[in-house]
């Protein structure tokens, strides 16, 4: 069975998530997909213009306690990251042109650390060179964000987010069944387990 | 150790919670206090005048879908609601006014059960009374709601949540932690069983 991972790299829950779900789904012999995509135009088009966890304070709060005590229970660094939420677009359109690649994942987690355990500005293209070096790639492939391919692809992926019922990140997606949230990862990978197909 | 359950009869998620917190503090030697509060006023204050659920229509199906799955996997009965959300205040406030009551607990799942697993309408007096009796409680209890002492108390209790940043339901606060969601309770429970005290 196959398990689709949702994501934005400023969403702070997908943090521990995408730090947790390629091991959680190998335990259970799935295969995963990495399926960026950006909040930015979902959360305009319910009328908010900056995170919710900005526009409400109180929330806000809650979700910073809410994470240090995921991140600790489950030994992950967090650092309070200066700014918020960080822009994710160079990033996520590497990810969106390079999906299947071998190196995504720890591309992917490479990222995620740099902006919620080291405070790096993960819009900065010598921020992303350095993760990028450190999953054995060449800084060359910087350029590729700025192709079509991979624009029109992120495009595509945040489009067909909006059409799955997407919401906020994380998102699991697995025999047509949809599950949000850091707290419903190990229900979405135990639903594909069980589901006939 | 002490935990305050903080709960809103209209809330969809406090329905499975409130359906286990009692059993799940019982297991872990835990003493468990029912506080009973308003959503509306702090929904309100965050500019909303109906449930974010029917606000944003899209994360309102994916609540339902969500909530059907959990009382599935938890053996809990659940039958969508006509009407949504109900209006809780008349037992929100025979709750406020008889909160340390041995029989509250089962008053409380009692209408929850009404509104959440046989669509009754909990804001109609003749509904909280077959409660109250199928607790052992007469009818005339009923008029207790509308006195002083229960109005008073409910507005006090909501108050309270305010200042304890709750902004959504049900909450746990223990030890001075706030956790928010049913899928926070066995983590609420089993921070205040390692709290220091």
């Amino acid at each position: 069975m196959q398990v689709d991972f949702w994501f934005e790299f400023g969403s702070t829950y997908s943090y521990p998530a995408a730090m947790r779900v390629e091991n959680e789904a190998r335990k259970r012999g799935l295969a995963l997909r990495w399926r960026p995509f950006l909040l930015g135009p979902i959360f305009k088009s319910q009328g908010w213009t900056d995170s919710p966890f900005n526009i409400y304070p109180v929330k806000g709060r809650y979700m910073w306690r809410d994470l240090e005590r995921i991140c600790e229970e489950r030994g992950i660094p967090l650092k309070h990251p200066s700014r918020f939420p960080r822009n994710g677009l160079l990033p996520a359109r590497l990810v969106a042109r390079f999906e299947d690649e071998p190196w995504i994942a720890a591309f992917v987690r490479g990222i995620y650390r740099a902006n919620f355990a080291e405070d790096r500005e993960i819009s900065d293209p010598s921020v992303v060179a350095s993760v990028l070096d450190s999953v054995g790639q060449g800084a060359s492939l910087l350029a590729e964000a700025d192709s079509e391919q991979a624009k029109s692809k992120l495009r595509a992926r945040t489009e067909e987010a909006i059409a799955l019922g997407i919401f906020g990140a994380p998102s699991l997606v697995t025999g047509g069944e949809l599950f949000w949230g850091n707290d419903r990862l190990e229900s979405a990978l135990d639903w594909a387990v069980r589901s006939p197909g």
